[in-house]
């Protein structure tokens, strides 16, 4: 829900204002691709802007692996609390929310809201823990096509995503393609590469063999892995930034007193990483982290194609942006090239363009005037 | 010590035949670099080929992080314990033993004979653990020429190493200027960047805080940091091969019975690097670990020149190779062209060579042609 910017405040952050989330509850049995289900369940959304008569001018924005539902504004109780892509929703923003409807939910299996593990099992009122299931983007894209109905929007003006939010963009266009008019996939990839898979693994394994995991059970426990998700998400921000950007951003600069040749924090890049580590492992739950890798090291729509992703594109009715960054390593412009170029083999209307940023894969976060502009650009050809 | 080849035996591997560490025992005060000092330490070595009267045809390999003295041939008790970097040392081969003596040797602080964290501190008569000091690339080339010292070795005719040995080479060459008449860099950095480091205190983070670590004295508890150092050689595998490699060595392929929606092993690459991990840390120390990753973010010879790495290299009267790898990200050749640049700049001796390697950062340890022909061809130059 959307309420008008605060007299006095700035507008350049939490430009939709002050804004808190629903919930929506869902009593219809879901069916997962794994083969379980979940016979209820919430999802957390949050709205901003107004859904037209039509109900043609709705965006839904998909989140990245640590992402959440507080996509714009500011919390009403905590105005420091910014979406995490406020940037680029509001009045006059590329997800302008005086022409759109936009949508931003959690994701099945998260830690913010909508059910999952650290949720409450209806079965043994205790948390899911380890018996939460894995989903899959299929499944949230599933999921998110209920919370469409709740709307009553039969086709979103646009799925827009970055890095596995990406993945569900495409995957909407998959699933369902007459539901989705244009899909914005951003620093994605078709599918991971073994050193992708290789990287989530070192971070699973990280929080699996914590002896606070107790077996994805330690909510009983009242400990949580920390240390393990400490040291996911310490690999996980090395691998989300540039080598150039980490050598402009902290070289070999050490904090006053290093040199001690010890092991406390010498070198900036060490207190970064370490204090991006443990602000993360204080409020992000590891079963939820580890479903989240999962789901992308499943990620490959060609897998059931004989790995032909033009194939597999092939259902697709939706105008594609496919959007890269110079700088990304974890999935740079050759990986955002596959779908462009499956895509165009097919003749099916697509937009390609190469971003030159120095943020690596946290480029698609950033306010970069280029990079909006093109994503504006792409937008006003849609239409609301 | 070297025994030739038994009647028989493939020289595919060990072209050197049986071979055996020796021990050599210090007694003279060794101060350090951070200012500690070890009164007394036994250095593990091995040799093949013979030193000439002139002692002029010895060659000095450095290893890397995990290496050792057991650089060629195999153990007499076990044939199939080969040397780590057997395949460029014996007759024939680019470190020729029909011309040079070859040294090998475990550095301080290791965990495979020199004396390090889980020797016996004489002032304790108990391991000593957290309290052995944190060792540099200098402090190793100081215990290095001692070494070279009881063999009355002036002058090395080489010293050879890739990474972290690499830097020892290049540290040689500054630290002793007149003990080396060549210098063989292979696939290192002239000092690692906030990435590298940033990977390391990963490594070090899943270490120090594994519960079994006991403050570095796990030796009393009868336990070892087993978790951390299983996910800090994880890491490490990642970084050593390159992306394509991983991509045609696993793929996306899963093992038999995969696809469980859960967190067992599934894709190839799970397999490959927990096994890795499991089998490194079953044999290496922590402790060791733990500071060779340290003396890798400490070395940065242009640090006390105001960053001006030629003028740290000018010091050095060696003829330099400096050789590179193609898909190595961990140090690219731009790392290497770094040192070129400063040594040309100088008007120095160097040799540059790029390889085609498709084996990432591992590249130095592979048994490829033009490789090889490249060092063969450079020792050729150097003469014994």
């Amino acid at each position: 829900m959307t309420t008008s910017v605060g007299a006095g405040r700035t507008p350049s952050h939490g430009g939709v204002g002050a804004v808190a989330s629903r919930f929506a509850h869902f009593d219809t049995e879901l069916t997962l691709q794994s083969g379980a289900s979940l016979p209820a369940y919430v999802l957390a959304y949050e709205t901003y802007g107004t859904l037209n008569a039509a109900k043609s001018n709705a965006i839904l924005v998909c989140h990245a692996l640590s992402g959440h539902q507080h996509v714009a504004g500011f919390r009403a109780d905590n105005q420091n609390d910014i979406g995490w892509w406020d940037n680029i929703v509001g009045p006059g923003r590329p997800l302008d929310t005086d022409k759109y409807f936009i949508v931003g939910l959690n994701n099945l299996g998260g830690c913010h809201g909508s059910t999952g593990p650290s949720s409450i099992n209806p079965a043994t009122d205790k948390p899911w823990g380890a018996d939460f299931p894995v989903v899959t983007v299929s499944d949230w894209v599933a999921a998110q096509a209920r919370l469409a109905d709740t709307f009553g929007i039969d086709a979103w003006a646009a799925v827009i995503g970055g890095s596995l939010g990406g993945m569900q963009a495409l995957q909407w266009t998959l699933d369902f393609p007459q539901r989705v008019r244009s899909a914005l996939v951003i620093a994605a990839a078709p599918k991971l590469s073994a050193e992708n898979i290789g990287f989530n693994d070192v971070a699973r394994q990280a929080i699996l063999t914590d002896p606070d995991f107790h077996d994805g059970h330690f909510y009983q426990h009242g400990v949580r892995p920390l240390r393990g998700l400490r040291l996911a998400r310490m690999l996980g921000h090395i691998t989300y930034l540039s080598d150039d950007q980490m050598a402009e951003k902290f070289g070999r600069r050490q904090r006053a007193g290093a040199g001690s040749y010890g092991f406390e924090v010498e070198f900036e890049v060490e207190s970064y990483l370490r204090h991006q580590g443990d602000k993360f492992a204080g409020v992000f739950d590891a079963n939820t982290y580890l479903r989240m890798t999962k789901a992308l090291d499943y990620f490959d729509p060609a897998a059931n194609f004989n790995d032909d992703l033009a194939a597999a594109l092939a259902p697709a009715t939706a105008r594609f942006l496919i959007a890269s960054f110079t700088t990304d390593w974890r999935f740079p412009p050759s990986r955002s090239r596959e779908m462009v170029n499956a895509l165009v083999k097919n003749g099916q209307p697509v937009v390609y363009s190469e971003i030159d940023c120095a943020h690596g894969h946290d480029s698609f976060l950033m306010d970069d005037a280029h990079y909006h502009a093109v994503i504006a650009g792409f937008l006003r050809q849609v239409g609301s």
